[in-house]
């Protein structure tokens, strides 16, 4: 895989002086249709063998560049932030908006390979999960309309050793070799291993991965200027790439239509008023001092809250924000996004919300938006709600595996209930705010909806992140299940 | 000022039980009224002495609204990114959008009132200073349409003991009495002076102080929720209500209107290519060494350019972002505010933006734009830039007082050299893209922007963070000059 840059390519000044201004000003020329189209984001990774050239390269692209239209993303050690939050947190937040060039140096690929490479046992299995969450995450952004460009930085043992060699003969230099190079370069046959193992693996039609010989400047900067010319020339020509998309539409996920989720929920349970009293005072108090052990500091918590319209999601986030100190959780109700939100990937919203050790957010409608109104409503292509069942789950687990406590909650009330309430609602003056002529429209897709919350949590229901189902026909009954259910689940997290 | 606060006030159970449910609604009712007018924005202080009841309030705040739309901030110890920041930082991070309430603990009265009680000297004038900013600061924010309520919990040293005393009695609570608590007792009277000063000179018409003793629980919960009842009742009624607006528009900064600071430059200065070239090596190569020096680490570079159109601002910029390493330096470049910026206070947008310690941001136009082109297109009111002035010096004071570079460039050329570039940029295509008929019409109200200038640069120009104008007809002489300049700023606070 690396044999061709280990060739000793070089470029003269003289062809590179050449060709160099009618490649800066097509660059320049791409960049500003990128801006205007906002079509795509588009993402360069810059990353390879240590002194392979990466950021002097990346200057050399920056000079070339509109710099207010690029960022450079040296993403070194993490802040006190971004370790609270799950790993992928800071690439989530680094992400460039569509019309944009975000330059990548440290990556999602950084610290699998180094750990993999350095490492006293090789841990292959380790790195091929990490490798294919890494091809996930990348489908994803492709799907979610962004440009992906991987360059990999190559130097041979024998140029690394010889640059480290030509540094440290001069005192001016010497202090860029550092004990970070010496160990690398102690380590370059497991790294090369690695790094090979998983730039194969990683490698894909909609993120490729270009290999530069990183020894001789004029060489490496032309390759990744012209690389990046003709991939953004290429997209701007076809604006509506996707990455492999499911060619059969998603079964619906029950045969026998009668029997699902739903319709097993025997929703005639209920709580009398003074059981609920006791119930819920017991149940509060138990979640307040979880939130004040020890190692509650260590941990967040995400709570989802969808539901029936009417199905009382309102007033159980009440119970649950009631049962902890203020400071520390946080209600966000989702709404049409913002602007911002737009020029990024689905998900981005919701990342941005993720929680600090020792709080508490609480989405009320969350990202299984797209898998339910969006759906149903056709909001979105079908393609975008089928893929995003997996796209959701990898979410998940990211928090999951961060030692997130995420629990989610399906309120549910028969259409009966529904009705009784809507009708309230018009009738309480005070009440009134709360229906909508949408909320009309919507009950009239009942059996849709029904569909889409049978296929959502067929797909989405794992055992790290498992759907609570809440018989809500009874207000007392649902809000005291969720309670209990949230104190278990936290209970399982702190052990 | 406290003593109607010490005269042990209670409310029996059978009086709040009576009046809270009507509180309660009417409450949620103008939270709605808030949400949907969008008017303005609310912040709700919460501090005072410790055990005076905040935390249970502010529960039982939350738990009378609809907590998807408000947001208490705990606001404890700083993280490693809010340290690298101005004081503020974290204050402007957090501050509620229109629509949506936030409540505050730690507020910036906190550290000040602290310092000032327990430090070994009194320190009126620091604390004074202190007190200063934070009524410039409330005011910007109630001009910026926030309505501000500040609640002070406060217990006599008697109210203070007695509650320590109870607390330790039994094993159950004694953990909440806590060395700080023991530390806060002994320091009472110092605390009690410290904050009657601070208070008398920080409450106004529009941020009040509300004083509420804080022993009995059902006295300060009811105080706290009819006075926020009454003052979002007030405020939803009156819209439109302001701080203390200057009476009188700000008069002109020059009574010799024929020399003025933009025609006392000799734009014919000039720099051969060869000098250029030769200078522009040795600007980029100091700065560049600069950047690496042992004590940049601790501080960061905030870099304004404003100027005519045409004036070279890009290029000028590519410069300056060509003499550092690409993963250290940002350009925003500012254009019409984002929805989620619009829902904040003018200075938002910027705030956000400010660099981490040992990194670079460049903005292209700025937070000038208010007093530019928003007063000179009447963008906003003549009183609103007019107040722009004192409160930009503000935020640049918070800059330059945490130790970040600020430089402020403004780039002039003559009225002929621009209509020379334009036409220019009319004739060459791939110039093209950057004249719009809006440059045109800009260069119709020369005078008018000619004016504007002036007096910004007479208003803002400090010595902490002055304004260099930059003679720009020659676009070598003037990268030169910024180059200069910003690395005499540098070497000046790395000392």
């Amino acid at each position: 895989m690396f044999e061709d840059a280990e060739l000793g390519h070089t470029l003269s000044k003289e062809k590179f002086d050449k060709r160099i201004t009618a490649v800066r000003n097509a660059l320049l020329e791409v960049q500003y249709a990128l801006k205007d189209s906002g079509g795509f984001s588009v993402i360069v990774l810059m990353t390879g063998v240590e002194g392979g050239g990466r950021s002097e390269t990346a200057n050399a692209v920056m000079s070339w560049l509109d710099p207010r239209h690029v960022e450079v993303n040296g993403l070194g050690d993490r802040s006190d932030e971004e370790r609270e939050r799950p790993r992928y947190w800071r690439f989530w937040r680094a992400l460039p908006p569509r019309g944009k060039i975000g330059i990548f140096f440290g990556s999602w690929y950084n610290f699998p390979i180094m750990r993999s490479a350095l490492g006293r046992k090789r841990q292959w299995g380790k790195l091929d999960r990490r490798i294919s969450e890494i091809n996930r995450f990348e489908q994803m952004l492709a799907n979610e309309r962004t440009l992906i460009l991987k360059f990999w930085f190559h130097l041979s043992r024998k140029a690394v050793r010889k640059r480290q060699r030509e540094l440290k003969k001069s005192r001016l230099t010497r202090w860029r070799v550092t004990a970070r190079d010496r160990r690398f370069l102690k380590h370059y046959d497991a790294f090369r291993e690695v790094a090979e193992h998983t730039l194969r693996e990683t490698s894909q039609a909609h993120a490729p991965w270009l290999i530069v010989e990183g020894s001789d400047r004029r060489y490496r900067e032309m390759f990744v200027a012209e690389e990046m010319l003709e991939a953004l020339k290429a997209r701007l020509a076809t604006p509506e790439v996707r990455a492999s998309l499911p060619a059969t539409p998603t079964p619906s996920s029950s045969v026998d239509r009668k029997r699902t989720v739903l319709s097993a929920l025997d929703l005639t349970k209920a709580l009398a008023k003074d059981e609920y009293d006791e119930e819920i005072e017991r149940a509060q108090g138990a979640l307040a001092m979880l939130s004040r052990h020890r190692r509650f500091k260590d941990h967040s918590v995400v709570l989802v809250f969808e539901g029936n319209d009417a199905a009382g999601k309102g007033g159980t986030i009440r119970r649950v924000t009631g049962a902890f100190d203020s400071r520390i959780v946080r209600v966000v109700p989702i709404a049409a996004p913002t602007d911002e939100e737009k020029l990024h990937p689905y998900l981005w919203r919701f990342w941005r919300h993720l929680p600090r050790h020792n709080h508490i957010v609480i989405f009320d409608r969350s990202w299984y938006g797209r898998v339910l109104v969006e759906r149903v409503e056709h909001f979105c292509s079908p393609v975008d709600w089928q893929r995003a069942y997996a796209e959701i789950n990898d979410f998940e687990e990211e928090m999951t595996g961060h030692g997130i406590v995420l629990a989610k909650f399906w309120l549910a009330t028969s259409k009966e209930e529904q009705l009784k309430r809507f009708k309230e609602r018009e009738r309480v003056s005070f009440k009134h705010y709360k229906i909508t002529p949408e909320d009309w429209r919507n009950r009239k897709k009942w059996d849709a909806y029904a569909q889409a919350v049978c296929d959502m949590v067929a797909r989405t229901s794992t055992k790290e992140a498992p759907w609570t189902l809440v018989e809500a026909n009874d207000k007392y009954y649902a809000r005291i299940k969720v309670l209990k259910t949230l104190r278990k689940r936290i209970e399982e997290t702190l052990g």
